[in-house]
């Protein structure tokens, strides 16, 4: 298997996007993929699009080929990945299996969703197609709906508290705000949301006991990577070279209801698993992470499941200040999905586009983890049943 | 890079299945594939989806990991892989790239669509989301339109006759009347749907030139096929592996009126030409093919444009009986998508089990190409801007 590495990133701004097409925007990301890389009119060899909604939400299949041919690369070979939420990690994964293998040398995956195409409860819907088709999506269980009996049952066994959640909101947004990236720029106080007379107001329960700001906005978006094999990336890209050091991909249980405890992330442990064998680390040799935080509950179950702290100890970790920019493993400093935004097919790419950044040390001091070397992202498809975890590194091995 | 083999394959009978539910179908082969390669409990490491319409047709995302948990292979990577028409081969591509770069051992690839869901234009206006979303869509052009222009070009360039068509339908249907798994059965003549007084009625004009029996019926089904390394395929199973010798995969301009001459189809020819090189094999090396027949023109234009015949000769080829079981090179024996059925996202893995069952020597004799070593399949996206050509070959090297 050949070593592959990240040549080349780009974004563009998530939010609302109503002037641009999905194929505009994931055209874009793309661009700015390819002039980061330095390709210039080489071209690639295939491209990867990470979607997930495009057949309901715009009534457009094919979306690949689309691409492909909007970005003059004919006549590379082009497929579209799907995985729910988890489409841009799982695109992300076929691109660098289609170069470790070494069939293709260099690889475009681009991710994203024109998600406010539909808004309110049709936003809501669409993303419950992704819940088991039979015993969850007629009796119209939500991802919010499971999200808050996930924190319920989180809240019972651990003793979390909503002062934790409230605390993972508070940071992400206040790392979006300096994010020219996000979609959510505004900051938020704990008065705010939790304390004041006008709380209830401001933050209204969404699932008990989420409430609004427990939860990721509705974005528009794509981001864009370039990859090819660790060993050709000096003469292609005066970039430094961020090696795909490992990936793991579990499955879990399609229905949450199926699992025997239902606060335990089963995939989410064995893709961590999977991806530290991989690239021969352990959790305490992270530097920086991404994780998917479409609810402030997931940010810290992840955290706990893919070992930075123990079982019941993420949420103390968030209020003692351990998972901010400059703490032991700063989490999200993008602002995550909570901030930044989750366009689902665009999210898994835009997270390995924000360590692509921290590892080459190209952000601004206010962002920047200091001399940062090795990052993992948790990219979390369903409600857990189909979760990817990478981690890169900087540099080459 | 790993030589990869298909150790086991399935198919459940094509047509009209309302009990059914798609991840139904997609289990029902996977089951077979599993079964056939005598993998009993030992379950795979991933598993790929083929499917094009899930969102649009079922409202129904994340289809990977509902089928995944149904077959009780957890924890299983799990991703859906979506090309339009071609998806079933762009599914079996990236399972051999798994394969081949060594970061998977045993992967299985199900491709299956619920086309019946809806009927009529509903039908035709699923399959056309695949075209271009700014120059063809919203201007009403379908499938059978781009076909029917196509075919016209043709005849004015080649001399092509209705003849020559008619000569596919009546060939491949009665094939396909031999074959348990397809979907029409019914035998044709000549002068039933070209010469009688009533053959307007019974193959009345569907888009000029083309008749209603140019065209492949709107069908349910699904199939499934399990590759892993040809090294362990001995120790896997009792099965004569059959080698993936070459694949190709090429795009060409997502609108068909962008193309210098419509009716070169570069993407079917540069994939061909790929797979061939990977293989080491040239046309005339070919036992068996599956083309992809959705209208009777594109199976005498793929005979051509893959190297079986000159440009112009495809049609006359099919009069002189070359592509009849027994010919110089026997095309579609297993009735192709005219008479095996066309769900969508199947199309390009039962291709693929057709040949597996050709190059294993397992078909009745009226279905049997003798001493088939070799076979080539075509899987054709969109009107042409996204094509996968597969060689395989028997016991492998």
């Amino acid at each position: 298997m050949r070593d592959v590495a990240i040549i080349g990133v780009g974004m563009i701004p998530f939010g609302r996007r109503d002037e641009d097409t999905l194929v505009d925007m994931l055209a874009y990301a793309s661009m700015h993929a390819l002039d980061d890389a330095g390709l210039g009119d080489k071209g690639v060899d295939a491209v990867y699009v990470a979607n997930m909604g495009g057949g309901i939400l715009q009534h457009q299949t094919a979306i690949a080929s689309a691409l492909v041919d909007r970005l003059s690369l004919l006549p590379a070979a082009a497929d579209t990945v799907e995985n729910g939420p988890a489409s841009g990690a799982s695109a992300v994964k076929n691109g660098v299996l289609a170069v470790a293998s070494g069939y293709y040398d260099t690889v475009l995956v681009a991710g994203g969703e024109k998600m406010r195409e539909v808004t309110g409860w049709k936003a809501t819907d669409f993303v419950a197609t992704l819940t088991h088709p039979e015993v969850e999506y007629p009796y119209g269980i939500t991802l919010p709906g499971m999200a808050g009996i996930f924190t319920r049952l989180y809240m019972e066994k651990y003793g979390l508290t909503r002062e934790m959640l409230v605390a993972v909101a508070i940071k992400n947004q206040a790392m979006g705000a300096l994010n020219p990236y996000a979609h959510v720029e505004m900051l938020i106080t704990r008065e705010g949301i939790l304390d004041s007379p006008h709380s209830v107001v401001n933050n209204p329960a969404m699932a008990d006991p989420l409430h609004l700001y427990d939860a990721c906005p509705v974005s528009d978006g794509a981001a864009a990577l370039i990859l090819c094999p660790l060993e050709m990336a000096q003469e292609l890209t005066k970039n430094v070279p961020i090696l795909v050091a490992g990936f793991g991909q579990a499955t879990d249980t399609h229905a949450l209801q199926e699992r025997e405890d239902p606060t335990d992330l089963k995939a989410v442990t064995l893709a961590a698993q999977q991806a530290f064998k991989r690239a021969n680390l352990k959790p305490s040799d992270i530097d920086v992470a991404e994780l998917h935080d479409a609810f402030t509950i997931l940010e810290i179950a992840e955290s706990e499941h893919v070992g930075f702290f123990k079982k019941g100890e993420g949420g103390k970790a968030v209020l003692a200040g351990k998972t901010k920019l400059g703490g032991q493993i700063p989490i999200n400093v993008s602002g995550g999905l909570k901030a930044r935004g989750h366009p689902v097919g665009g999210t898994g790419v835009a997270q390995l586009v924000e360590l692509t950044w921290q590892l080459r040390h190209e952000l601004p001091k206010e962002r920047q983890v200091k001399n940062a070397k090795t990052g993992l992202s948790v990219n979390f498809g369903g409600f857990g049943n189909n979760v990817l975890c990478f981690i890169l590194k900087r540099g080459g091995k």
